[in-house]
């Protein structure tokens, strides 16, 4: 194993920083810094400080997780300083080849930074120098570039928000080896791209920079950062509060406004994910460079919090896939890497060493040295996954995405339900939306995004045409849509002015319940949503109850959609497979992409109607419904009119009324036994559910469920969050002590 | 950890086996022997000799997987011996109550023999005992199964099938607590119960017993194993040589017909797996009592060869779904857990354990330990997987199955070629059936059975309708149809008078190739298909080659199908997909279960159509195929004519050309690129394939593949296994060293 030489060009020193800790703080050998970079400014002091590098550089000697992730990262730069330095004119679009080589050289100067601070052999320093250097020739021939299309134009790529992106790992990179050069390289440099880049992202793109919203945010990153690391304090001040310093604009307005106060990010976690890229890294920024700022401690911890629900919000290590969401999109993600690095490096819980553990990524950072050795120790403990109703909103008050676990587990059962806001551009039009998951799969299924992201035969990589005509529409969901159209008719500014309200919320030991509604979805009908997740393992328990209500004064059809993945094993109605020929299941609104492949009235003599179907986690599951008002039941496959197989043949339930000014859809869905074909048994593939039905009391809803052993349970919950509360069933009196309790019924 | 007795009230003594080993022989400190059980029958001496037990009583005292096996066994016996004894009336068929209550009395039967081996503990015979006495009353009242519907009835079960598997199990744990028992109940057992099953499976069962199949090896394997422990040699000689001993039916002749000379067995991996299990039950209890019969070495070693080629009938665990087989099922099946200790306790090849460790499973047996012991030191070395044609038959000649593979490890590349004979009632209709799989997933598809195994709502859990009308038809499969009729009319009786024949069969570092041909599966069409394996790492080629001829002399239509998994990415030419409504790619034999959901007419202007798909495992595929005879190209996917949704909807590409006496199709599935939306990027989901074409030059088949970057490679091979050949191309001479070579072209 080749090891690192660690004596090289730095003298350091002791002194005590201001936050009173003892700090190492170099100096340089022998040059005089550039006009523009004063003296007393320490390199590096981004991400990574001096302090934090003195410790790495001891660390990579030692076996252990860091060592192996530099090793590594060394073997892979290495290979790639045998190669001829490439910085071509920038010419194609996102996914194209010059687009692609200036994202790499990006990547590549910043690992080559780290590499020099950690192993001070120049060959790393001054491959960052020498693409520097190209670059500084190339960045003043440049105007807009020639494919620009947004909003938010740039010059090296099409989107300034690649500029930025460029640009952050930039200055981290010349952070790391402005020691090394000579004062002639950092005045070209500096004249030469990094000023101007900077610039153009600020004074130059005001739209982009001032705005709330996360291109603002890497804008707002990159020039902060510039300036920390070329003195600039003034270019601080402006990324802080925007360019007119008033705070309208800026940094701190951005983490005001886009998270909620419990760290909810308004896109959803796909977006959430992405956005948090740019907080963590400037704000640790800020923290090493200005740490009588707080900045961590702002807002009540919300950049912590930001980090921890992008954690919360993933199932078996993926992330819910609400809105436009690429679903094999999880807490691996180079962006949570770095948020869990840093959260841990400042909070030390070692439950965030879980997460880690997961991600199985070890960063060359301070914080990074920090995880790595804590995990070589083994001492990380069981992230804490919580029932959690997170607000949405600035405030936390524009709805919820509610979120019901069974237990803390990695595996538990959850159920979500989508009460948000509608989440921008990127958001879907599903008031109310539900998703179930169990075993370590998804049962009730979101389409998530119709993309194949970068494959360039789909559509260049982009969202599909399908996106918009499919997955944003309500139908691709599991909620309720009235005359076969979408919430807000699928109008993003409509559904940006609405969100529903968050009516009950309570985590009990053995039911976990929502209560939301919305009288905006659509004109004249109010919606209202209660999902309990029921778990009772020692009684072979596990439950989602939901109770969708819809009601208006005029008459429509209403449809509640339930998307499962899995096999349809049989229903206790019969249906009409449609066997000789599929036609769509509808002509707009996204009901145009589903094939209709079979359809039922149900019986009405029977009180309930069950569907049961097998997921390849080899567990059952039987959605129960009552049967009322003619009910019908629809059975889908996504891929209709999709005339270049754009989409996943998903599979659903419609249960559909028609002609009813008010419905209330009450069912009730059991995961049950096991199929293992592998050892040849099959448990329980039968649900136990016998009768399902729906009361209101007194002001208490109870939902009554018959198991076909004699079992009866009854769950009540209040209509609002109220005190306890007593109601007559079956003869007996009962008090609700919680805003939901579950009985356990005596037989008759 | 509470841990057990091993003083107990055997008097052992050390003597020397016939063998020359020593061993550890018991006699009992009590009792004499029933008349039928000579006091010089050692007890236990089926698969487990008493000299394995006494290792295993040292065993369970040291920590390791031995240990933690029989731990977790105990606990699970002692929590069943604290429920009632039930041994109900025959009543429910397969599945049903009854059924199972008598499945699983034989399992616990057999294991708390083992435990009382072990332990010591008489609790453990005394529940033997009791279920014994028990079935002794039962069994003289019963006739015939009320379920009788095979023609290999039972009395316990409705299949006599079960009742010798009951014996089987029975017998061994009789003879596990034969020693603690009162010469009283040893009477009652063996004349109530143990004699009479024996007797039924034997005298009363001629038909089963006598047959070669492996209704019989269990018949068989029960009787011979019952003979030993009552001390009757006349019924082992019977069980090895039929109930006449003349060697017509019994276990030696099924040893003789049932594996090919490598230990192919004729229905394929999935009742090969299943078939093993009599087959080396009933040897070790053969070995272990007349190891003067080396039942091992027999047929040059056709057990051990059976075995191994068992998990060589693999990929990434799980067996080659041909023929009626649950894909679920894998190496981990409790028949290949025994196979293979008992393949260990005789071979010690470390190989075996590298297969043991997948397994995870350990056996309380003394092989078992000795693997778990193996385990425990890590001895484990990798299980070399080996390109092999599996000769089919008792003579092997008989065509073979063909696994080629890329290189030895677990998730190499693999092709395999169906060139078998029939494999009877469970076989499947595709003569020359291609699969093919890469990454450990399945890319070019076999279906399977049709079949929720025990699903009662599934048609009981048997095979469904859909298997005999889609599963097993031609159009299911990877193969070519002629006039869309299955091959052989799909009449059973007709395909096991024929099989293919293997025309040549090479495997050198680069290409592995087989071709095979048949001129029965049609009436006047031959079918000869050439597969090969195309595998250079370093010049990224992952390459199947296949060259599927059809010739008649009469005009046929001709599809050739591939069935894949994976998502439809783009084609090279224009198709019209069927939007709007989908409707079955035809009307019998297995086409009715198709939808059409898009048809193209090939672009002859251009020299190959191109489909490309990308699969779950992140990698792309690419079909390109030869155009000429103006060829078609169907999309379609399962589930058309399915009323009650029994079929999985897995997609398929059917190649078609109409009004050919003969047609060639020629095509290369290159597997190219990595699709991480996880990680945002996606590299090469092009194909680099850029031409693609077939000649004949002096009796020497030629590909010439065409790449996009203008490297250009030619794969030459022979007609037949012939001497090395020259041939001229493109104004050069060539050489054939191999059976086929493969040739880079230089650029022009």
């Amino acid at each position: 194993m080749k090891l690192i030489n660690v004596n090289h060009a730095f003298v350091v020193g002791l002194a005590l920083s201001s936050t009173g800790m003892a700090m190492i703080s170099p100096t340089y050998a022998g040059e005089i810094l550039s006009d523009s970079t004063k003296v007393q400014v320490e390199h590096p002091n981004l991400v990574n400080t001096f302090n934090d590098v003195v410790k790495m550089r001891e660390a990579v000697k030692k076996s252990g997780r860091f060592q192996a992730a530099f090793l590594a990262k060394q073997a892979h730069i290495d290979s790639v300083l045998t190669q001829p330095i490439n910085v071509p004119v920038p010419k194609d679009a996102g996914g194209g080849y010059t687009h692609e080589v200036h994202k790499n050289n990006y990547r590549l100067m910043f690992d080559a930074g780290t590499l020099f601070q950690i192993t001070q052999d120049p060959k790393y320093a001054n491959f960052v120098k020498s693409v520097l250097l190209e670059y500084a020739k190339l960045y003043p021939t440049l105007g807009a570039h020639p494919e620009v299309k947004s909003s938010n134009p740039g010059q090296l790529f099409w989107q300034g928000l690649n500029e930025a992106v460029w640009l952050v790992h930039t200055i981290q990179a010349y952070d790391a080896v402005v020691s090394h050069l000579s004062k002639a390289d950092r005045k070209t440099i500096e004249k030469g791209v990094l000023e101007p880049v900077a610039l153009f992202l600020s004074e130059q793109s005001p739209q982009t920079f001032n705005k709330v919203h996360n291109h603002g945010t890497w804008a707002t990153c990159a020039v902060g950062m510039t300036g920390y690391v070329l003195d600039k304090p003034e270019w601080v001040e402006k990324a802080l509060y925007g360019l007119d310093k008033s705070g309208t604009g800026g940094f701190m307005r951005q983490l005001d406004e886009l998270f909620s106060p419990n760290g909810y990010y308004n896109e959803g976690p796909y977006y959430q994910r992405y956005a948090l890229m740019p907080f963590v890294t400037f704000a640790k920024a800020i923290e090493n460079n200005q740490p009588e700022r707080k900045i961590f401690e702002y807002r009540d911890n919300v950049l912590l919090k930001a980090i921890n629900t992008t954690a919360q919000l993933s199932y078996n290590g993926l992330f819910f896939p609400i809105n436009d969401a690429i679903k094999s999109k999880g807490i691996d993600t180079i962006e949570l890497v770095n948020g869990i690095a840093i959260a841990y490096g400042i909070t030390s819980e070692t439950g965030l060493l879980d997460i880690a553990k997961q991600q199985n990524r070890v960063l060359l950072t301070g914080d990074g040295l920090k995880v790595a050795n804590a995990l070589d120790k083994g001492l990380q403990t069981d992230y804490q996954f919580k029932t959690q109703a997170f607000g949405d909103g600035a405030t936390g008050d524009n709805g919820a995405f509610v979120v019901l676990r069974s237990d803390s587990s990695k595996n538990a059962s959850v159920a979500t339900v989508k009460a948000t806001s509608q989440g921008l551009g990127h958001g879907h039009f599903d008031k109310l939306g539900l998703s179930y998951y169990d075993q370590g799969t998804e049962i009730l299924t979101d389409y998530g995004a119709a993309r194949f992201l970068n494959v360039v035969a789909k559509f260049g990589g982009r969202y599909l045409p399908e996106n918009d005509s499919y997955a944003q529409q309500s139908i691709a969901h599991n909620t309720l849509i009235a005359d076969e159209t979408s919430h807000f008719n699928g109008v993003t500014k409509v559904g940006n002015q609405h969100h529903p309200k968050v009516d009950l919320f309570a985590n009990t030991d053995q039911v976990k319940l929502v209560s939301a509604s919305i009288d905006t979805a659509y004109q004249g009908i109010q919606l209202a949503r209660t999902t309990a997740l029921v778990s009772i393992p020692d009684e072979n328990i596990d439950w989602v109850i939901d109770v969708f209500n819809a009601q208006s004064s005029t008459p429509h059809q209403y449809d509640l959609a339930f998307h499962y993945d899995g096999h349809f094993i049989e229903s206790n109605f019969k249906y009409q497979a449609h066997t000789e020929q599929l036609k769509p299941l509808g002509t707009a609104n996204g009901y145009q992409h589903l094939w209709l492949t079979a359809s039922a009235q149900t019986e009405q003599s029977q009180a309930i109607s069950q569907l049961t179907w097998l997921n390849d986690n080899g567990r059952f599951y039987t959605l129960s419904t009552v049967n009322d008002n003619n009910l019908n039941v629809l059975f889908a496959r996504a891929g209709a009119n999709d005339p270049n197989f754009n989409l996943r043949e998903d599979k659903a339930f419609v249960l559909r009324v028609k002609d009813q000014a008010q419905h209330q859809f009450v069912s009730l869905l059991e995961a049950h036994g096991e199929y293992n074909p592998a050892k040849e048994y099959t448990l329980k593939s039968k649900t136990s559910i016998q009768n399902l039905s729906f009361e209101r009391k007194d002001g208490v809803s109870l939902i009554i469920v018959e198991l076909n052993d004699g079992r009866q349970y009854l769950i009540a919950y209040q209509q609002q969050n109220k005190q306890a509360q007593t109601f007559d069933f079956d003869g007996k009196t009962y008090k609700l002590k919680e805003a939901v309790n579950l009985f356990t019924l005596t037989k008759k």
